[in-house]
């Protein structure tokens, strides 16, 4: 390792906490952090993962996925061992392979693999029965079958009742023949679907004798397993390059009247019997386990996405010098611009934030899962409102502050190598897969002006919408913590009552429900943000305050004021909302800006520390602006000799068409 | 041509005015769309320039170069002929190829040999003295040379004076010895400088007898014209991959003692004569001019961004259809989601708001410029301090709507043949280059700060700053296109007077000027930004009043809806910043937000039509989501098929990687 950049050295000398303290709690515990080191030094020793000669960004797209496939096999050889995938099979353990970086560590963009442990064996473990997954779930386990799962179609994605791709049930050879009608109805996006995958689930219509039984889940094998052709009447093929997850292989997938067997219909939920009859599942609010259950690790994710771009901008930030604070001194350090700071410190608070709204949410999950096992379904739709809106609010919030770190590293943050544009494009994708942002903040609307239409008529309120219900003045403003909150219920409150009045005011003046309810959809995004920034801003103040008690003083310091940025920094950039819906006057602002600044000049000197703590090896962070010992200029001149251009003086193109062109002799 | 998506055929029906006559507007009359077309048929009825086998998101990343720079000489020796570049070497004349979007057309990305027409040529104008350029100026504008301009270094970009290259006056030989003595001093970032041009603008320090004189220019030769090696004592070489520019071939450079003639350096201003002596500039101004210059440019080129963005986005959402705004009936047209128009229009609305800016802010460009040649400067720092925030706050604008009309597409926006991942590469680039989006919105507060204490004084404030002078109070405010401006008036100067307040403050409190300025630093961005405001706003309303006469009352109306909407969705979003500086109510607001949606729904009939107008060929727009045609669902698949992945049922990956791994034999 080569010597540590000075300036880094000396902000590390000035930061008051521990970090490996730090580095502890966030990890959720001194075990957890040692086992995520194991791992990764298990997965970072493997020959041929790290340092090849050329570096994927040169490599052309076609050599990416033949890269990532190469990689993907050595790579899941030894981390499944690590994460004891044979036999271990329950939710919590593939939740913490989803929320590793390791993946994104070793294929830049995304594994190859990814969709298998994210949704083919989720899907078989909430959708098969007994004995399907007696049948399916070990050979999964053990990579003998690579799966995918394609429900999006080209045509179709957030309105699911619109799928086209059909599934037929032949009473006489008891099979199901699948069939996609239109060029619309092929399956278009699922990851690892075009050339990796065997087997696939594929979402359908079900139809019994020319009736619809609505959307079913079918695993179909799609490839041979011995020579990985299409089996006959299966379409594949890539849907082409993207913004990013150019390793992943997303595909298409067509039918011609495929046949396959009906014991390979997922019949855990609903059954189709030999004679065709068909069996409702007992409850049809089953099928939301799985979508919470992703929502809720795309948001763990996200945090982790985040806590890299800080941990970049902030060490770069450190290293790099440029132009006086005063006439004759040194350059000084960007990150002690106060601008520089105000861009940077909410990415790290916002980390913290996001990551303990994702375990807390987890949590719930957990509790959620073991009352549907008794079948208890009461609190399902709290747990899906709460999914919907956070998944929204989180991946919108951590794409825009992962490019104004980007942003905030200058022109090199645009450079491949910093590792910036691979974190956007893969945190961005968030916002459109897994539920469309806007319309998942709609269904957290939905369940809004549902429960306050019940509240009218006094039923109460779910726990986590209690507050609506709260009618005690706030007469009072306050600049605290919980001041703020208080302020914010109250906006997340009245964005709601004018929502159900706009609805109200619409019906009344002859529009359908539902014309009314599109004409007042501006106003129902809002009122979801506001309920959403309510349930991250006191979930963050509350578990900190709760999971911080046993810390030493110094590190409990630094997360409290964290929090404090994290709410006064929303409450600064929701003014209009807070001066429109409670008393906050021009002075609070005033001292709340005050305050603002303030905590930015008493995190300046911990700021290095707290982006150490997040203990990112320089592989994970795979960036030359954010590596440990600083070494930014040294690394950004070192990757640029890797390019294959820079392997010969004088291109060929010079010859073939500057030269003539030049001397006008073309 | 195949038929046209019914859904865009109906729109095209709903458009109750002339598109054409609206496309004449946007371009500045008949006689500028049938030359603009002109050259666009010429350049696109090119052989070998579009509709390439294999598509450039599947190249490697020496391939893209190599294939960027066939085209480049293809392509110029038409664009050249089309645009009279020989011969006719005016700024205006540059300019327009400046903004022409058929670069980004051709080359996807951006072309090889921009910086020759956008600094070099432009850099040769403006430091070159006559004998200079008479020698220069023939030769680079016909292409026998290639040149770029060399300025930032690798550790070096906004503080010009910290920069390292060094120029040392060898009276002997009157020679300059261009040296690099640090790693950080190398050139880092210009276009065209790794391998295509033989020419480059150095700006170095100047040292005469030990002696400092600051940054010069010098027109260095730094490839041979025969063989294209780079000369002794010139390291050359690309800086890697980027997030977009990656045809544009970002080189460094370092010199090792290269000696220079000394009419190499560019002495239209500064001058250094045989014996040594050192000649100062009439006017340090001066060098404003080019600065100024290619910020107008590059708020013009935005603007058409946006238009491509923005096209693109509402075509598809004319032709997609997803959800059933009621049951039973057909999926809706996505573009007539409320929420979805809230994304769409301002992002229309915007394009013509900035263009509307751009043409207003070269007219005063060229007035200035005028008045430099006649030793007139009183102008200059109002319209430097202009084209700072301008070009600061509009690069940003525009990067977060495209962003935006790329999400408002959901998954088929991240995919690469949607045009938009490019254009937001294109575009994000701009808010750090040539100067980064911070320093510039902190160099216009400079300015602000310095007429609001010189006001104080006596002295008038410069036409565009003299609204800060207005002091009689806004008592009843008014929801009108002009009352929402004079609201925003009154909040920058709110504004301004509170930062100055806050530097007093901070200066009686014993820190140095500079200090308080750095901790001011965030008000003093959100002062500049509000100034910015005020000029596009007011801006945009008058210059479409002042030039709309002539035209029929339907696209006169369109055009006031489109203005109307922009300034009503800016006082919505800033809503705290009216309510904490006007007299704006909560009655006001919502009627605010009954206008707005009002405006929503009066333009849904004409959006189509809209960005009809906007008038970009297919080959230019190059999305599959927005051509003319509608065509989404087959241009996609059409599209998919040219991947070289989908040349083979199975990838030979599957033999060498994944079937020993799923056979247990890895």
């Amino acid at each position: 390792m080569s010597a540590v950049n000075i300036d880094l050295l000396n902000d590390r000398k000035k930061c008051d906490f521990n970090v490996e303290e730090l580095t502890n709690y966030l990890d959720g515990g001194v075990r957890e952090t040692n086992e995520r080191r194991k791992i990764e030094e298990k997965v970072l020793s493997i020959k041929g993962l790290f340092g090849q000669e050329i570096p994927e960004e040169y490599l052309s797209h076609k050599e990416k996925y033949e890269n990532a496939i190469r990689k993907a096999v050595l790579f899941y050889k030894v981390f499944n061992e690590g994460n004891g995938v044979n036999g271990d099979i329950g939710k919590a353990r593939l939740s913490s392979m989803f929320k590793s970086t390791l993946p994104s560590a070793v294929f830049k963009e995304a594994s190859p693999f990814s969709l298998h442990f994210s949704m083919f064996i989720p899907s078989i473990l909430g959708l098969a029965d007994e004995e399907q997954k007696a049948r399916w779930l070990k050979r999964a386990m053990n990579m003998e079958i690579l799966g995918t799962y394609a429900q999006t179609e080209l045509g179709h994605g957030t309105f699911i009742r619109g799928l086209e791709t059909r599934a037929t049930y032949d009473l006489n050879t008891e099979e199901f023949i699948l069939h996609s009608p239109t060029l619309t109805s092929y399956k278009w996006w699922p990851g690892s679907l075009a050339h990796t995958a065997n087997y696939c689930i594929v979402m359908a219509q079900l139809y019994i004798k020319d009736k619809n039984y609505g959307i079913q889940p079918f695993l179909v094998q799609i490839r041979d397993e011995e020579t990985h052709m299409p089996l006959s009447g299966i379409k594949l093929g890539e849907i082409g390059a993207k913004f990013g997850f150019n390793t992943v292989n997303n595909g298409f997938l067509g039918f011609e009247n495929h046949r396959i067997p009906r014991d390979r219909m997922l019949m855990k939920n609903a059954q189709v019997l030999k004679d065709g009859t068909f069996k409702k599942a007992p409850n049809s609010k089953l099928t939301y386990g799985t979508m919470v259950y992703v929502r809720v690790n795309i948001v763990a994710l996200m945090s982790k996405h985040l806590a890299k771009a800080a941990t970049v901008a902030v060490r770069y930030s450190a290293v790099r010098r440029q132009s006086q604070l005063k006439p004759g001194e040194p350059e000084a350090q960007i990150l002690d611009y106060v601008t520089q700071q105000h861009k940077l410190f909410i990415a790290v608070a916002s980390s913290h934030a996001i990551s303990v709204n994702a375990q807390w949410l987890w949590n719930l999950y957990d509790k959620v899962s073991q009352d549907l096992e008794v079948g208890k379904t009461d609190d399902l739709p709290e747990l899906h409102a709460l999914a919907c809106c956070i998944k929204a609010v989180c991946t919108a919030d951590v794409s825009y502050l992962i490019e104004k770190c980007r942003l905030a590293c200058g022109g090199h943050g645009y450079m491949l190598c910093s590792g910036f544009p691979q974190m956007y494009s893969t945190a961005t994708a968030a916002c459109t897969y897994e539920g469309e942002n806007t319309v998942l903040m709609l269904q957290t609307a939905r369940s809004l002006v549902k429960s306050w239409e019940q509240a009218s008529k006094g039923k109460a309120f779910s726990p986590t919408m209690a507050y609506l219900g709260d009618k005690t003045p706030l007469t009072k403003w306050e600049n605290s913590v919980d001041g703020i909150i208080k302020g914010f219920e109250r906006v997340a409150a009245g964005k709601l009552r004018l929502s159900v009045a706009s609805l109200k005011k619409y019906s009344k003046s002859g529009l359908s429900p539902e014309d009314a309810w599109n004409s007042t959809s501006i106003h129902l995004v809002a009122a979801s943000e506001a309920h959403c920034r309510v349930i991250l801003l006191s979930t963050y103040k509350s578990e900190i305050d709760r999971t911080s008690s046993s810390l030493s003083g110094p590190v409990k310091r630094i997360l409290s004021q964290l929090v404090e940025l994290y709410v006064i920094y929303w409450a600064l950039e929701k003014l209009g909302d807070l001066l429109l819906y409670t008393t906050i006057s021009e002075t609070d602002v005033q001292e709340l800006q005050s305050l603002y600044e303030d905590l930015l000049f008493k995190i300046r000197p911990n700021a290095v520390g707290l982006v150490d703590a997040f203990d990112f090896r320089d592989e994970i962070l795979g960036s030359t602006l954010g590596a440990y010992d600083g070494q930014v200029y040294k690394r950004l001149m070192e990757d640029a000799m890797k390019s294959p251009l820079n392997k010969e003086p004088v291109n060929q193109s010079f010859h073939k068409y500057l030269k003539p062109f030049m001397q006008g002799k073309l």
